[in-house]
């Protein structure tokens, strides 16, 4: 069966995370990813993210880069830029998270880009829309979550602004520009024209972090301080069990219930703090302390055993290890076992969701720097002598150096 | 101008946060939502999420809600039910979180509504998959961050698990239903063929994090334990100044060699801990704590300039209450002024995300409970006095109770 994105094609010029994410997800549902990097040692992921069996090929990388063909090509040199821009008239969509200016001086911004190849749809991730007073800074993840209230939320929450421990704003950022391409498909599908979409890091993440905490402060003058205290708890965390860790959440009446007759504490349900949804939300502190302080005589087993026939929600807590050996992950293949061509013995990690029409087959592992370059610059129409040219004049990059 | 999803019109069958933020999303970009809510008050979100000027309106559901069209419709009636199934069959895209066996009960699973409408599009955001040991199983937000590792991430970064004080499984997971939702309907216009899909949290939000922090474990044997130490790093957090906090960022060589310049150390850029991003990477734990220790003799406004000048990436820190008053999201129109017309005054959130072929004109404001039924059900071929009857029996509900 094929995936929904069958047949569209994507040039890939962006590196790390924010572009690398968004066109995993097209590739993971059928679309094909030339992914563009450049010398001496391709995407900066490559460099940055710990260990692997060989240089370049560290785990993130592998796990952001599935499915994708490498072209490695040097843009500082003209003939690199002119066999870029040669690529781009024979592709679908192309994704880009180098700054605006760059773009431009490579030509392939959106109007450059969109002046050879009209039905194209240009995506340009940036870190700040165009349109306003920060536009063209530059920006990495943490920047985003600093500037978007993620860390906000942190202070809000514990007293003390943080960053969450994974990219918070570069993934879901990627996610929202893969959705935006999907959306620009489906219209020129309908009109036939191209697009050229910009999405911006901080204006997502602020109008996520905004409608999740903006709350009596949604009111103008404001009904009370920005922040659902419920989500804010500083007692937001797993519950400690005699041993180990579960996770309990028990928001409607009948799952509060359910949760004090499973604790021994029946008496807690006609409590006037615990009663209902109003009076627990009036009485949250109270409520997350009976929570935490009432697990530590069992198991974690014993208490999934207990919430399950409770019908209350629950679910063991996995480390970032444990995931591979979760039993659900692994019955539902999102996590395989995989032997990698040049990298040897690894996990994959399969596509989440499921499409009665057809999910795109599993993808193959990821691409060493260049794997693809003469392959793909044939399929563009390059020839056999053209392509000879551009590696002997050092354009064509086939390996790390 | 019209959205890339103008004409699309879409029956959302969910309640607090994951289903609602995908069809919030579907609506940002042109297409009609008509939100389905229950007897006696709706949404469990308009109970659960704080203060607003009237019952069941706060700002936190209203943020989620933007220009959603309300039925509220008494589901455990067959007549509910009828008219539900007879809706289904006017729109384009079907979108619940609701358990499947409950899906079933009401008759709104993919089979049966598919039966009636082939061309449908059938989402169904599930907490497991259904193919897998915990499907089935109840799901909040907490519960899936707790299972998925993302409550992990804190431990492998501070040594406590705790989730992250917004809904990052609910808030995510939503963004991706509505990614699929997108490419369903782009292979609905290629084939004319319907769709059922499944969108699992625990999946979706394992995938993430294993791709994030898998890293020297995506091997086996592992080369090293899970975890990207860079973003676990508990030094991972806003930098503070002296009349506040910065966020600062600098990966690259000449990001760092320009940070280390401006804090008067210029030395550093040719310390052999420092001097390159691989050495970097080695010693990052000394390199983040001169970040931290060396901006305390300048304001933050001060230290913003510095960096401008110096193209290292630098934000300023905002609180979850400042995002309105900053001033790019003013200049841009993601902060504006609304007056809702049942609430008065309030703070809009725009949209973030910009088209060349056009984005929808910004949506009105979210609804009372029951605020559109009656036209919603004339709308799809329901008579006066059909609506009339179901409007006697309470099957139509019409404002909170």
């Amino acid at each position: 069966m094929a995936g929904p994105l069958d047949g569209v094609r994507v040039l890939d010029l962006s590196a790390v995370v924010v572009g690398p994410i968004c066109t995993h997800v097209l590739c993971e549902h059928g679309a094909e990813v030339i992914k563009i990097e450049g010398p001496p040692s391709g995407d900066l992921l490559r460099s940055l993210a710990g260990k692997g069996r060989s240089p370049g090929m560290n785990g993130k990388f592998l796990n952001f880069n599935r499915g994708k063909r490498s072209l490695g090509i040097d843009l500082k040199k003209p003939a690199g830029i002119a066999a870029l821009q040669r690529l781009a008239a024979t592709v679908d969509v192309f994704v880009t998270n180098i700054r605006p200016d760059a773009q431009a001086r490579l030509g392939v911004d959106a109007a450059s880009l969109r002046a050879m190849a009209p039905k194209l749809i240009h995506c340009s991730i940036t870190g700040f829309g165009s349109d306003g007073p920060y536009a063209g800074r530059p920006a990495y993840d943490t920047v985003i979550q600093g500037v978007s209230g993620v860390a906000g939320a942190f202070e809000a929450s514990t007293g003390e602004p943080r960053y969450v421990p994974f990219l918070v704003a570069d993934h879901t950022v990627g996610l929202v520009a893969a959705q935006m391409i999907g959306f620009a498909l489906y219209r020129r599908e309908k009109t036939g024209m191209g697009e050229a979409i910009e999405v911006p890091m901080f204006e997502n993440m602020a109008a996520y972090i905004m409608q999740e905490h903006l709350g009596a402060a949604s009111f103008r003058p404001p009904l009370g301080p920005a922040g659902d205290h419920r989500v804010l708890s500083p007692d937001g965390k797993p519950l400690p069990t005699k041993d180990g860790f579960i996770c309990v959440s028990a928001n409607t009446d009948a799952q509060a219930h359910g949760f004090f007759d499973a604790i021994g504490r029946p008496e807690l349900k006609t409590d006037p703090r615990f009663a209902r949804v109003a009076q627990r939300v009036q009485h949250t502190k109270e409520y997350f302390h009976i929570r935490a302080t009432s697990l530590g005589g069992r198991t974690t087993a014993e208490w999934l055993e207990i919430f399950d026939q409770a019908d209350v929600p629950a679910s063991p807590y996995n480390t970032i290890g444990s995931l591979i050996d979760d039993p659900h992950l692994r019955a539902v293949g999102m996590v395989r076992e995989e032997e990698h061509p040049t990298e040897g013995a690894t996990w994959a990690i399969g596509a989440p969701n499921r499409f009665s029409g057809g999910v795109a087959p599993p993808r193959p592992p990821a691409p060493r720097l260049g794997a693809d370059g003469a392959a793909v610059l044939a399929e563009a129409g390059l020839t056999a002598d053209e392509i000879d040219v551009l590696r002997q004049d050092g354009v064509l990059i086939e390996g790390m150096s």
